[in-house]
């Protein structure tokens, strides 16, 4: 029985080795609004972090607020969360603390953002286009939770769920990368101008993903 | 009795495919504001459709809502409709289903525009003087009516008919084409600069037509 | 008699040649706003027009509105009238009927305008600095009366006169030229771009005019 | 004693000779505002003028009304002067009567100006940064007045004073130039860019001037 | 005992010069807003001043007042002030009195701020990116105070205190340097262009400073 149950496990692994996809090229289209699409990404590491950078492109329409990135742990729903909440506004969130960042962005053009957090300074940067944003400050000294539910599409108000459709995002994502350190300047604009650069938390050309409702995958057609 | 029959079907095929006009470096000018102006448009395959790509040039001064390309069917007026419902605002009908695209455009120069559709995904496209808009879906798994009614300068509130002028079309369309597929971005961007490419439902350089009302062939002298 | 008559006659036809000026590099200041400051042009034909062509430049501050060329025939005031109705807007009058033009203009920049209608289509068409605006339909199958009147710096209410002050020109005119036939796109340009083209109705190169009130010939020193 | 006066007169002509200084890469700075602070150019021709042109280069924040140039005889305080009236509008007035000219500027930078008028026709010309404005007319064979007081920096309402501080200039000016003769595009063009011109009644190169109030020369940083 | 007290002070004085840091290339973040953060610079001169330049580039989102550079002596908290008063106005003060500067500035991009002041003159200079904005003048004849404290992040009240949080600075500064003479426009252009000038009242490559409260030294990032 022992043994059966041994090859159930390998063959799971192998299979989750599988169920990667190099998602180079492609999108992902969030076609409607809704209150249920979304996209689960399932991280290489699971530990706590005390310091990271996501970056992704994202190109949409939508000038109300929404999420772009949702990463949450049992009882903090905020404990990574990239925001659009205005028009020229971004918000970062780090253990359910939020900065803002202000960016003046042509409307109706695609983006490319970097967020990144560092732990022993609290320093957050925000990288738009390839270019810095004001540096802002928060949770020196703290720790991401570990075992997250990362979503793309919904914001998370609670650990995997209570999305609310006023936040879903409606639009295109692309070029997902997260990191367990703080990228340099170089490394971003090289990820801005589409150059690759294994990722060991989120890696798009080795995506562990799965797709809940109407998202499409398509080839990318702007940049 | 028969063979004069057979004659008279040769002929009128015969004479249909000399209908068939060369409208390189011309437009269709729609000269002023009326309920009844407009051009029927004659597709060389009548099937019903799963896959569509309609792209067209257009030059006007409207800032109020009008038609750019009506094509109905018996019972679904909105089968398939680019319609310019705000100065920033396309809409795409399938089916009588709409779905919105925002476009920043320069008023007062020619735009081309083409909008595809796959039933497959749902996925709709909307491309703006060769860029792409962020995609929307709908009407998955649908197929368009066969037996179509196309009309430029109006928009079909029913079968072939019931115009309205404050929707009608006031300006001039050339380089109109539609297509049973999605055209590739490569294939937008050619027809974008001007480049030709057969089209198999309706097609500029062999386009088979009827004027209605005050509607004036003239060379393109815009781009 | 009929002999000094005759003598007289042919003199005057001698005079009326002399009295042609190569206006080349040279305009008509409008220097202030008043209700008779103008200047007659005198055409070298006076036939019906089924077919026309205006062009000229102007350079001028006004923002309300103003008359650019006024060209009337006994009891149609606005047999042909070129004229700026609002900071956006030029009004074609053919027949004292009327079609409107949106123009976007660099303001307080010097302008150079052309318009043209065919009586076949009843098509209008305005040229911008060299660039068609969309065109318009009015007319079609009319003919302009013979023996005109044409006034520059005033808007005749009547057959050569009733000037209406808030719709003089204030400003400077130059490179007048009017054809009885379509300029062609490639003509169009080569005016625009300052090349000279001879005209058979009003001459810049040999213009017969008489100069009424206060208006200043003087060397064009914009372009 | 008539000899005496003689020497006395010789070594003022002499003294007043060597009063003059060549302001070239200098300006005069107005630092504050205030209704005594200015300027009094003393011009080499004190005799009648019908024709004339004054350039400047101006650097200010004003965005109330001010003075750039007053030129005022026995009687006529406006006898020639050139006046900022709105953001967007000059004045110029001769003989007590003034016309307008709109110029759109860019707010906060440098300006060279150059106003001439012609007294045979009337004709007043208004060039900024090189480019001329759309010319006007007025005081047609009208003569300026002799034995002007010509003032920077303030606006005179009657002869030599009157001053009124929300009518004072704030800023620096240099590069002054008054003509008895109406510059040429050329000449005009050529100041413009820098280069010299010698000018009859006041000379940048050897200005006579007397400083009143909080006025300073300094070099010139800007261009 | 005398001995012991001038080994103290000559190790004082040493360690004092070891103090100094070469921050190149860094930035001192001020990532939060607080009534506390801030940064105490120790000038390397500490006598009066009859002339000064001060320069330094600041990156903001801030569109509040804020204070850029504070340096205040007994009795007299603005001895030296450069305050952002609006989002197009700078302030300079110099022995508590006011000038303003107006600026157009592109938001959300950093910004190389140089002002002067001269006592014999009381001409002060304000160079944004570069450019001199238009000169002032104020408290000709004045010496600024000696024993000065100099603080960046907040501005002084009251000698070394008195911290208002709407005034504080939240965003990075760097490049600062202080010069007890004014720097000319080639000069202040080099430093424009990241050339380095020795400083000999505050210098960056050898600055002696001490941090209070949220303040981080980071790479320069932006440029």
């Amino acid at each position: 029985m022992e043994r059966i149950l041994s090859v159930i496990l390998i063959l799971h692994g192998l299979l989750g080795a599988i169920a990667q996809t190099d998602m180079s090229q492609q999108v992902m289209v969030f076609p409607k609004e809704s209150s249920d699409a979304h996209v689960l990404l399932i991280p290489q590491e699971k530990k706590p972090l005390k310091n990271l950078t996501v970056c992704l492109r994202a190109y949409t329409e939508l000038t109300r607020a929404y999420s772009l990135f949702s990463y949450s742990t049992k009882g903090k729903d905020n404990e990574l969360l990239l925001f659009k909440s205005k028009v020229e506004e971004y918000n970062l969130f780090i253990g359910n603390e939020k900065v803002s960042f202000r960016a003046l962005l042509d409307f109706g053009s695609p983006v490319h953002v970097c967020a990144s957090w560092e732990s022993a300074s609290g320093i957050a940067e925000l990288w738009i286009n390839g270019k810095p944003l004001v540096r802002k400050g928060l949770k020196k000294g703290y720790s991401l939770g570990a075992e997250p539910k990362i979503v793309l599409g919904q914001d998370q108000d609670s650990f995997g769920g209570s999305f609310d459709m006023q936040q879903s995002f409606v639009g295109e994502i692309g070029d997902i990368g997260m990191w367990d350190f703080v990228l340099s300047p170089h490394q971003i604009n090289s990820l801005y101008r589409g150059e690759t650069l294994n990722a060991n938390i989120l890696n798009w050309k080795a995506l562990d993903y799965e797709i809940k409702g109407y998202v499409v995958i398509k080839p990318q057609v702007w940049s």
